[in-house]
């Protein structure tokens, strides 16, 4: 981020995140790179983008657009074991509004601080379109300790952390779908589920207890939810379940890595397959 | 980068980006983060996005729009004297079509080859709006070593690379304003300067001696020409010219740096002010 003139950008640059680019690497949004000391270890680098009318609505609070950026990015570091080392920053805005701005940097700035995460540097940019927000991440692990996706096991327990869905019910809260009749009298329930969909719960608390046991991991909300699905050994299972509970982050295991050569199969209550009509979300 | 189920987000990674994510860091992109190994340096890390209608047309050439996206990285990347380490992308686009993605794949990939910057990971995103590429770069300096824009002493020379001007002129070109009609006879000028508006030349080869000789410098393109600005000691001037020399690089001495307490001021040849309606492109 730069602001070498006086103009409009460079304006909005000073005024609302210069005060959160606390970290010395920063150099105050003032030059045209950051520093991120490596200090001998790896740098995890992971980047997610989140969209108005895709993955946000346009009248969500600004500041929990900002959050969510951030934290679906945070959630791939849990995710890797990786603890968080700071972020950079791009902003596609149709206009420079205060009103919008100083919400979503407060947040941001909020978050940023939460997290141990601080802002790097940036670029802002105007677009016709919808906002959209690219957040890049970085966290640190010990030289080749980054918890991978392949690396389970037969017999490693599958585990999940919190509750997987709650995101998709806010969305479907929001624009009026079958849970909000459901749940029409239940306004704790709403208030609880649509804050899930704005504001994910990146598991960061439990990323020393992922590096610590899994032998893989990712996160599977792929920025809807900021859950963590894990391989844990058997005989890791119960220092696992200790860690994320002093962590203060629920976990469920839901199943056992099998060898062989079949595609995973998806049993409903009764063990009948259930065909699954598409297994994530997919863009294109 | 993810391609854990057969969707046509993954597929479009896998079919487009995978085979030029060649670094082992990047995992063949089948994992939510990347590697950077830091080998005790400092991580140089910029962010440079490029939106359609707004940095680009509709109708450059695709592969011109992949250049272009990674160049302006780079560019920063040089201006900081340090060498490409390896990149993120994030794209944003409204389909997924081959005959658009196969073109920008391959432009992207053989800038990534040429310039040493290997794909490391990123999101693919759909966008009802303009196409967008946002990219994060990384570069590597010894530790404490990246060369800062704020750096510069009174008597430092002010040298510029290359010919500043030359990328918004081919703008004009392309949008027929004034240069169109001046050059309508010249096809060979109107083409070189339409190239550099589409795909700008980083000065990634002068990135060692921006390092080893500039008190200050930066990337004064912001994304439109990869041009680099520093100043350098006088004492330094000859060594200096002699290695852009070696590398290829036209440079230009166009001042001086000078103690006092006025803003720059701006002369025509006669010497008299030039009163500049604004400094720089600003976004809002």
């Amino acid at each position: 981020m730069r602001q070498d003139n006086p103009s409009g950008e460079d304006a909005l640059i000073a005024r609302y995140f210069r005060p959160i680019a606390t970290d010395p690497g920063a150099f105050d949004l003032g030059d045209d790179a950051a520093i991120l000391n490596a200090a001998g270890g790896d740098i995890v680098v992971t980047t997610d983008a989140i969209v108005e009318g895709v993955h946000f609505l346009s009248d969500d609070p600004p500041d929990t657009i900002a959050r969510k950026a951030l934290r679906v990015n945070l959630s791939d570091l849990a995710a890797k074991g990786a603890t968080p080392a700071g972020f950079v920053l791009t902003l596609a805005l149709r206009s420079a509004d205060d009103a919008w701005l100083q919400p979503f940097a407060r947040g941001l700035g909020e978050d940023a601080s939460h997290f141990g995460c601080p802002l790097l540097g940036g670029d802002t940019v105007s677009t016709p379109g919808p906002r959209m927000i690219s957040i890049t991440a970085f966290g640190r692990v010990p030289q080749g300790n980054m918890v991978h996706r392949n690396g389970a096991k037969p017999g490693d327990r599958v585990v999940v952390t919190g509750t997987i869905g709650d995101a998709a019910l806010g969305l479907d809260i929001l624009t009026r779908g079958a849970v909000a009749t459901v749940l029409a009298d239940d306004a704790a329930a709403k208030e609880m589920l649509v804050g899930r969909y704005r504001v994910p719960q990146p598991r960061n608390a439990l990323a020393q207890a992922v590096s610590d046991h899994a032998s893989a991991a990712m996160d599977v909300s792929d920025g809807l939810a900021g859950e963590i699905l894990c391989a844990i050994p058997e005989d890791r299972l119960e220092a696992f379940a200790q860690a994320a509970k002093s962590a203060g982050v629920p976990v469920s295991s839901i199943g056992t890595v099998m060898a062989g050569p079949s595609v995973p199969r998806f049993l409903d209550a009764q063990g009948r397959e259930i065909a699954l009509q598409r297994l994530s979300y997919s863009h294109f």
